[in-house]
């Protein structure tokens, strides 16, 4: 089933549209109102280039909220469970957001540009508006905006040596998160050790969007010798690193879930601040999450449906898969999703249906790899 | 230039899909974070049915965001400068909201179900985040949630028959926005005489996800002597019935702007209820907008490049257009933008560029037809 995406006004193109159109983008998918490459008509080899070279990938998407004024920093610590009063300027920290009654609707990465500037990397759901609400609500001193900013994802093994032709050697030391202000032959952008691949890579926060296509081909140049190509934030290698997709695995108005069933309990400080979903976090605390977060491998090569599948043992739901997909480097079909907790250790049969058949399913650890 | 979209875990997919499917969609969009068909692969029929006939379209991405609670009524004022006094159960009512500085964020249709259930039927921005936030920093007795409703439109000059077919002759004498709570057979739903179109219409909002196939054949079928067929919210239609789309026309992330500006200050009460945005939308009224909505009509036929246009005097940027496409029934290419208020008396030529050319833009009055 393939169908193709209709272009209208309503859909914003990214700084790097005329680019990845001019070098071939297959399929787009929406994120953010934004579109995003989905392919550019080789799954294979761009996932090998992620795994074995470096890719280069459109993720302007990936919008910035920013949060300016004397009360940056306090509407931050606001809007997530995770204690910030240990970032420095120029770090970088994934911050997942709450709503009041502790569910999570966004998970994005915090960078703090200055005392009075925050951006949130955000995922795919208005957060724009939330951080607006909360700060006019809160009578806080400060605008919310949305800047132009582009980030392009330079992502694999050998990301770091295109990094390092750009920008110099110095990038090689850079720790992960962190970031700095760079020039790019008069191109301004921020440069970051980040990316939603467990391939390692660097994120460019393009600041200008009119110079898309102008860094976009810097990248390509100086990726050449390295054999860098075109991709996209990639499916398999996500699932076989563990990486969290909001919207694909939770969405607060269809499947949510909380930090505790999501596996990222550990970064909520009960203790600490005040913040959004204190409350409601710290009974979900003290009575123990209801769901777990797990990887599972699955019998045979069931063609993945594009959304969710229920987990099954016989014929009770149990919990979703969110999504799965054969992976060459685990040898077997993978995916991640949400179990009741009182199925964990029940040592019983589980199951998804896909093509028309039950597949076998088997609780393990996440990362697969 | 066509693209594929890439049908993933993080896009819903609508209750109709599957029938949508069955039937032919060629291309989708993305709107409230769900796939919504774009074509079925005959623009120009779907077109003449819309106008001469009879359509039916899944517009179940335009989603519900339900406030239910003592405060339901409460929050629903809060929300918008119109006044919704003295609106009743059964009725509906177009609904800009904006944010606290006057900015649109959504003009949602609003609909009365009981004195403590109200739904905003919302355009594409995550009004589910912003009524969370302000309901709870409010501390309003009230649950927000998206509930299961998929609405499915029925328009056309024929629409009216397929509906007193389906549900009896008394729906010809429903008001404009009347609603009333069905069921068909037993698939309950809200029936509305409503619509994103001028051509008169039905929509159905479905309150079972699981019946959607069942209720699509079941209209499809009412309609089959009307001509019906499959289409989906029209561009061309829509530019010449001047109707707006939040997203296109303007977002606040990107094009942002105020009731006044678009066109409907009217519906804006500055003398009664309490409401966000009040103050700033007071100020502006006070100084008068900056910005005028208008209709153009272009010479030529160019080819609409999926993107908002500068609208030029000269060489100076003084609006946008925010899309634009040649209109069979008005015999030429129309569209809709803003433009600066000092330029709408002006008597300059306007232009805007398309297809590597200058096209000559002339201000008309909306609706088109």
């Amino acid at each position: 089933m393939t169908f193709q995406i209709g272009i209208g006004p309503n859909l914003r193109k990214s700084a790097y549209f005329n680019a990845t159109v001019r070098d071939g983008v297959s399929s787009f998918s929406v994120y953010n109102h934004m579109l995003i490459p989905g392919n550019f008509g080789d799954p294979e080899a761009e996932y090998d280039r992620l795994i074995n070279g470096v890719a280069m990938w459109d993720v302007a998407a990936q919008r910035q909220v920013q949060l300016e004024g004397p009360d940056a920093g306090k509407l931050a610590q606001l809007l997530t469970p995770r204690n910030l009063s240990n970032v420095r300027i120029g770090q970088g920290r994934y911050v997942p957001l709450c709503d009041h009654d502790g569910w999570v609707i966004n998970d994005p990465v915090l960078l703090k540009l200055s005392d009075d500037c925050y951006w949130l990397s955000v995922a795919d759901s208005d957060i724009h508006l939330w951080a607006t609400a909360i700060a006019h609500e809160r009578d806080l001193d400060i605008q919310v905006s949305e800047p132009d900013v582009s980030p392009l994802a330079v992502q694999g093994p050998k990301a770091v040596d295109v990094a390092a032709k750009l920008f110099g050697e110095q990038v090689r030391d850079f720790k992960y998160f962190g970031f700095v202000q760079m020039d790019l032959d008069g191109i301004p952008l921020v440069l970051a050790r980040s990316g939603w691949s467990k391939q390692g890579g660097f994120e460019l926060y393009l600041q200008d969007s009119s110079l898309g296509e102008a860094l976009w081909d810097k990248v390509k140049e100086a990726g050449a010798e390295y054999g860098i190509g075109p991709g996209a934030p990639n499916d398999t290698e996500r699932l076989e690193s563990g990486l969290l997709s909001y919207g694909a695995d939770m969405r607060l108005q269809t499947h949510r879930a909380n930090p505790y069933e999501m596996g990222f309990g550990g970064l909520v400080d009960l203790e600490g601040h005040d913040f959004i979903g204190k409350a409601a976090l710290a009974q979900t605390a003290a009575v123990g999450a209801k769901r777990q977060f797990i990887g599972v491998t699955i019998n045979g090569t069931p063609t993945p449906p594009g959304h969710q599948v229920s987990l099954m043992s016989g014929s009770e739901t149990v919990g979703y898969i969110s999504e799965f997909a054969f992976s060459k480097r685990v040898g077997k079909t993978i995916g991640i999703g949400l179990i009741n907790s009182d199925h964990v250790g029940a040592d019983v049969p589980l199951s998804i249906f896909a093509d028309g058949k039950n597949h076998a399913a088997q609780i393990t650890s996440v990362p697969f790899i």
